[in-house]
């Protein structure tokens, strides 16, 4: 085996190819096998869909297997890879850091040829995957803790041509949120990464709680409009019902507009995803559990906003986040 | 300090008092201070309720302190005491198990004085508090990685009079489901130690995935039903709206009913709860994450029934249950 990230087969052979995308071994861990899906149908857009980089948000693996599937008998042209499952390891624990080394697949891009195991997917990923690709649809989700409608997301870009694009693609989607999120936290993000290429990357932020088979319906119904819109797929485009819904809106979240829990103790969630609430409307309480004649606390909406994420009920620190609010997006 | 468990207040005081349970330190940790909500309305039912048993289902804490705030307007008679969170340590580390011993509390009951944390909040929820009621609510859900409906539940009982009476108790809770649940694992059980006492014990197991406001109304609706019927409550009850219908029915699952996967591999849901399915239905799908070749394993209905429980999406192991199937129960 040799010591460098490979594929197991020729990216450039025409049709359906299958193999795998080796990380090497290090100390900390044996080589892994990812296996790979490629659709090459000759010109036309170059697409990658990832799927699986948090172990606990399991949507984007499952849809992924469902696009495999799909996809033979109904890609038209250009080329999309597929790569279900990014970390393996963290899939298997059911953890959104790898369990090996502790990190965050979504931050420690481009990684490291001789880093630890994350470092080294994300370095595989980098060198052999990203560079055969113009757009990335990267399939996330809320995991168990957080609540999100269907939704698309991404952060703000600098590039001003870029981010038009990559709102256009995402709004193509037709998924009941279209967000841009303004993140503290984005070294190391498989987005800004591939965007700092020119690349358009969309994120897929669906669900959270559980992983069911409605949830997967609509979550596949975005991304086969996500490959309609972009050529790949010929076919009509729908919104899909969410809540007996079927609309979209275009939100823009602001890293102040992140609620923090004022104290340790278990969140009550008093409101739902896309809620509408103005200044003032209960968000959800915390109940401090160490005594009963301590009143809980009421969270309110500092400002008239639209709730794009919410907190499961569940333990939570104090200054943790537990909803993030929004409004239209200014363009 | 004392080495014994002990209640910092009197129980017997008439009207609301809050205090706490202490369970004494041990080797392994600290005393705990489990905060106590008692409203004692003279004669009449006595009523124990308690949350907060497995960390990772955080329904039941929340609605006890929302019965908290409820009953003293509420209670006409007799005594309501409320425990909402019976593991802290677990609640605080979002586990299903205590973090400190790795044990699971419904499994270790009557527990033991000279035992790990465990061991030491059941022995002193055993002798302190479950003496004082003749009928117990132990508010559990599915926690994050298993559907269920809003459902009250109990194991089969050998005695047929306290079974009636409870099936009966269960009912009234008006929820979507009244599972009837043959479970092989039952030693230790907080439900089969009181029920030994001949005391009434509903489990409540509803959600599963997000603890979100919907969620929470309807579960609060449930044990509302329940508090009307023992007769502590005055008030009319009403079927709680799920998924756009208002009833209820009553199913029986036994030990042979448990689907399980075949493999390792990813599971995804192909039906929900309550589904109706016929012998040959798709339940789910078993996708192995090694290789795109190997083909996924379709889990199809061994017999025509009812999904009681559903596995969240997500890695298990070959030989692990993902689904619960039943039908209505024989009386």
């Amino acid at each position: 085996m040799t010591e460098t990230p490979h594929l197991t087969f020729d990216l450039e052979a025409p049709g359906v190819s299958t193999g795998h995308l080796v990380v090497p071994k290090g100390a900390d861990c044996w080589a892994l096998s990812l296996p790979v899906f490629n659709l090459n149908k000759g010109e036309g857009p170059r697409l990658l869909i990832t799927g699986g980089c948090h172990g606990n948000e399991l949507e984007g693996p499952i849809v992924a297997r469902r696009l495999i599937e799909w996809l033979p008998e109904a890609q038209t042209c250009g080329r999309v890879i597929i790569l279900p499952v990014l970390n393996p390891p963290a899939v298997q624990a059911w953890s959104r850091n790898t369990p090996i080394d502790g990190l965050n697949l979504n931050r420690v891009f481009p990684g490291r040829a001789d880093g630890s195991v994350t470092e080294r997917i994300a370095d595989a990923v980098s060198r052999l995957l990203l560079p055969m690709a113009d757009t990335v649809f990267d399939l996330h989700s809320g995991g168990p803790s957080w609540d999100l409608p269907p939704a698309t997301t991404t952060h703000p870009i600098d590039d001003a041509d870029l981010m038009a694009k990559t709102v256009k693609m995402a709004e193509a989607f037709k998924l009941p949120l279209t967000l841009v999120w303004e993140h503290s936290d984005t070294p190391g993000m498989f987005d800004t990464f591939a965007q700092g290429q020119g690349k358009v990357f969309i994120c897929a932020e669906f669900g959270g709680g559980m992983v069911g088979s409605e949830a997967l319906a609509i979550y596949e119904a975005g991304v086969r409009n996500g490959l309609v819109a972009l050529g790949l797929v010929q076919g009509e485009t729908d919104y899909p019902t969410f809540r007996r819904k079927k609309s979209s809106q275009t939100l823009e979240t602001l890293a102040s507009d992140k609620l923090k829990s004022p104290a340790r103790g278990i969140f009550e969630p008093r409101c739902s995803v896309l809620d509408e609430v103005k200044q003032g409307d209960l968000i959800g309480i915390l109940h401090q559990i160490e005594s009963l004649s301590a009143r809980s606390i009421d969270l309110r909406a500092p400002t008239t906003s639209i709730v794009c994420a919410i907190r499961s009920g569940l333990h939570v620190e104090g200054d943790e986040e537990v909803a993030l609010l929004g409004r239209p997006l200014k363009r």
